[in-house]
């Protein structure tokens, strides 16, 4: 007898619904990692799990796999040594459309519990897939457990909420009667089914491959698609337990578990571009590069193609009531995660005469002083900051840093290599904070990593008009303005508004520019070039079923 | 003062809303052209007013208008001889994002509002709408006034409540408290605000040119984009007069009336594309051939592009009650509007060792002349049937049915020319009957206009395979079903639930397989070849605006 997992969850899907409306405060899955919350052993628990799947083959049974893959190795310094279960993509494929038979006629109800179900499920194994998360993409444990953990289950729990709402708008049968005057009315009755699209595809990132990945994934499963995940070749392990997880309740739910797939390969083959246009595949979530985002956008015409790519975040500063406190709150953005987060502020705008504070005007150099100083305080402490900066993901992102050095720019603060006290061959690197003016390229790209420039701009007017052709032009996932003038405050929402970005405005406490809240922040605005979709919204969703009616005399 | 348009139409909008979720039978436009309903002179007042543009520049004042275009004839034999003012698609573009400035500032309820009121006033043109559509498209009066006025009209509510519904769901502003334990919460105030796409187009067509543009153009509008309507030249006038409305409405509500401008332009220039491939333009809703639609979704990749584009309907016969019936109501549908309809039936399958009915086996030459009878019966009175068919929109559409003539198909039923009493230059022909069978290349493509193919199938279970098939590879906006067997219903139902089409079931009586009801039937559903959205749903509706969010220590 399968499982109706819709009843247990029901409540916390209203609440969700809900929230997603109010856009108040609301999580379901605790961000503290406390045993008072998780249980006195789940740390230790999930550290065990993690330890033993080191050098062994990861518990998946997948069908047709042929031989095994598996490359990943710790940021911080050690190799994981796991090998995943490989399946080629015609089976890949072939098994995705034969399980979706009969998932497509589960309905709404089925598909959302058992969506929900799975989330409920990775909750309870936020410390393994933490540790998980943080040895494949070098995040800090805390980054690593919120938001490879809690954070991305609410995203998840976000997108089914979205997928929830929009589905139960179809009435599933109606009498339609049409008037005929003094006639007896015209009467159909009319059935509502709701379809999927087929075949989804989730293309996983190294850095968040969870956070960034359970949006797309829950929102095409809970509308009734079947899924196969393609996680970045260095961050296999957080969605290879994400999709064991998923099977197994597929599984007691009475569905072939093929409804989601893992489809890990080795690096530089071709299996995401022959996934990518396999016309079976009609949806696809990519995070990633804007060169593979634009390619999967130009070549995989036969899908619906979300995608999250580069951007270049910027940071207006014109004034401010306590410079030290903009200057904290900035260097924890810069350095938090090595600034390898699609939200991370990488242009900070000065203007060349400098700002107003409440302790007196500041010069151009003393305003971009402050800001080096408090990088270099905030990483004073090197067992402090390693928490914070957690470790480089890849060496190319250290070879970037290499290459920022070499722009010839005045260098504000160095990126120094910090010694990780647990893990000494951890690649841990302070924030490069350097000098530039507005009208230099190296601006215009996205230096991704703990890269930042200072750039002195005209005037704040020319800021904001820099900071709104950038966005037009290159995208962005974030925008920050710190002033205590209200013109310009709405100057730069005005200008916010025609480029599509969002603002934070004064961050100056402990709310950070690259963080945004489940339920109540859009994750991107999707209209700039850095990403085609919000996270989450009705566009995010509501295309991703379609309806079909049958109708007949009643 | 401007006026403000949302509150009359308030009740109009929330019963709207009811509707598309209930998809019960509702409609604020009648679609009675009776004395009762629109007032004792409102025919001939309409009447009046088509007769006064013949001959003319029509009175539409556009900015920056260079010179005037129009060479549209009524396929009921004379021409129109109506001059519009053309305008260069530059001025056209510059124009549209000048007037973007203000209207994005409007908000929901304005822009809504003035949806509202445009169709209001449309609805109060009915008439003179129908004259126009009547001598553009070629329909029969009756159809130009009930889907040239109000069922267009329903369509374009439509639109506005689900872009309202959208909308209204995202908050202005919110209090966001996130609990710290002992500590105080974080306090951060949100805004949201809902943004335009920016410039939209609309491709209209030439056969339905207010019915499949209203959907479009109100969807952008009431998500705050400006719109530039580009008629088909040979349909210039109820799309003229649609703007010309817009205009007046978007003026007394203090906008600038380039809000919406009309594109009309020459036979064969590059104004569509050149609108299209525009990096201002960022959606466009076009209906047309396959080739135009897909000319679109593959270059105009700035934009989103929402197309309806060619298909082939089937119809799907196993048994019947009554075939006389059966026979009655498709005939019906292949004479309306001389099957120029994107929902007319073409191929019509019966198993070649024939069917099942209550009086008993029918082969399939009795069926196959029991339609042509019933579409010979149909059209026997000239004067009768010319209401019905309406006159043929062009001449590639004449040549089409001599084209299949050429087939050299047994003919069921020949194509005849009709004398119009009222009209004696009027294109009119019955409909075209041929016999093919299952494998005939022809019957796999879309053969616009009053041309029938009967089918013979090895059986019901190929018919079914034939029709999903052919809706996977060649689309279709509509599927027929005859059967008394309740268990071919459901592998019909199946059939079009995995291929993606809906399906009347056994129409007899008085609803037939070409009609939709605006708030109850989606016209299409958006994942077959034949268009890439349902008229209209919360996608079609959900991706036109974007918020962009404002937040800030409480």
């Amino acid at each position: 007898m399968p499982t109706d997992f819709f009843k247990p969850h029901q409540q916390v899907l209203e609440q969700a619904v809900a929230a997603a409306a109010s856009r108040e405060f609301w999580s379901p899955f605790s961000e503290n990692p406390s045993p008072r919350v998780y249980g006195e052993t789940a740390n230790d628990d999930g550290r065990a799990a993690f330890d033993a799947y080191l050098g062994k083959e990861f518990p998946l049974e997948l069908h047709e796999a042929h031989g095994a893959t598996g490359v990943e190795s710790s940021p911080f310094g050690f190799r994981l040594d796991i090998s995943y279960p490989q399946v080629p993509v015609p089976a890949l494929i072939e098994q995705s459309q034969h399980a979706l038979d009969t998932w497509r006629t589960g309905g709404p109800r089925v598909w959302v519990g058992v969506c929900l179900e799975i989330l409920h499920r990775l909750n309870k194994r936020s410390f393994e897939i933490a540790y998980a998360v943080q040895h494949t993409t070098g995040q800090g444990f805390m980054m690593a457990f919120q938001a490879g953990g809690p954070h991305a289950q609410d995203r998840g729990l976000e997108a089914v909420a979205y997928a929830w709402q929009e589905m139960a708008r179809i009435p599933g049968r109606v009498l339609w009667e049409k008037p005929q005057g003094k006639h007896d009315p015209i009467k159909m009755e009319k059935k509502f089914t709701i379809v999927p699209r087929g075949v989804a595809l989730v293309v996983g990132c190294s850095t968040f491959p969870t956070w960034n990945s359970y949006p797309g994934l829950f929102a095409s499963l809970a509308t009734g698609n079947t899924v196969i995940v393609k996680p970045h070749p260095a961050a296999i392990l957080p969605l290879a337990i994400s999709v064991q997880v998923a099977r197994e309740v597929l599984t007691e739910a009475g569905f072939d578990p093929d409804v989601v797939q893992l489809a890990a390969h080795d690096v530089n083959d071709d299996t995401a571009q022959a996934l990518a246009l396999s016309p079976a595949v009609k949806i696809i979530d990519f995070t990633g590069s804007s060169a593979n985002g634009e390619w999967l956008e130009t070549h995989a015409r036969q899908a619906q193609v979300y995608t999250e790519k580069a951007g270049v975040n910027q940071v207006i500063i014109d004034s401010a009531d306590d410079f030290s406190s903009v200057a904290r709150n900035l260097a924890f953005s810069f350095a938090l995660y090595s600034g390898q987060m699609c939200t991370a502020p990488q242009n900070i705008y000065i203007p060349r005469d400098g700002i107003k504070t409440s302790d007196g005007h500041l010069s151009f150099d003393e305003a971009a002083q402050g800001l080096a100083r408090a990088v270099e305080k905030l990483t004073s402490d090197p067992s402090k900051a390693v928490e914070l900066t957690g470790a480089i993901q890849n060496e190319d992102t250290l070879q970037r840093i290499q290459r920022a050095r070499a722009l010839g720019l005045t260098v504000l603060s160095d990126s120094r290599r910090l010694t990780h006290p647990q893990f000494e061959q951890a690649r841990v690197q302070t924030p490069l904070l350097l000098r530039a003016d507005a009208g230099n390229p190296a601006i215009s790209q996205e230096w991704f990593g703990p890269i930042v420039f200072v750039v002195a701009t005209e005037s704040t007017a020319d800021s904001i008009k820099l900071a709104e052709r950038s966005v037009i032009e290159h995208g962005a996932l974030s925008l920050s303005a710190y002033t205590t003038n209200a013109a310009v405050a709405e100057h730069v929402q005005a200008a916010a508004e025609r480029a599509c970005v969002s603002v934070s405005l004064n961050l100056t406490g402990t709310v950070f520019v690259n963080q945004t809240a489940a339920f109540s922040d859009f994750h991107g605005t999707g209209a700039n070039p850095s990403a085609n979709a919000a996270l989450s919204d009705s566009a995010y969703v509501a295309n991703r079923f379609r309806v079909v009616q049958t109708r007949w005399h009643a």
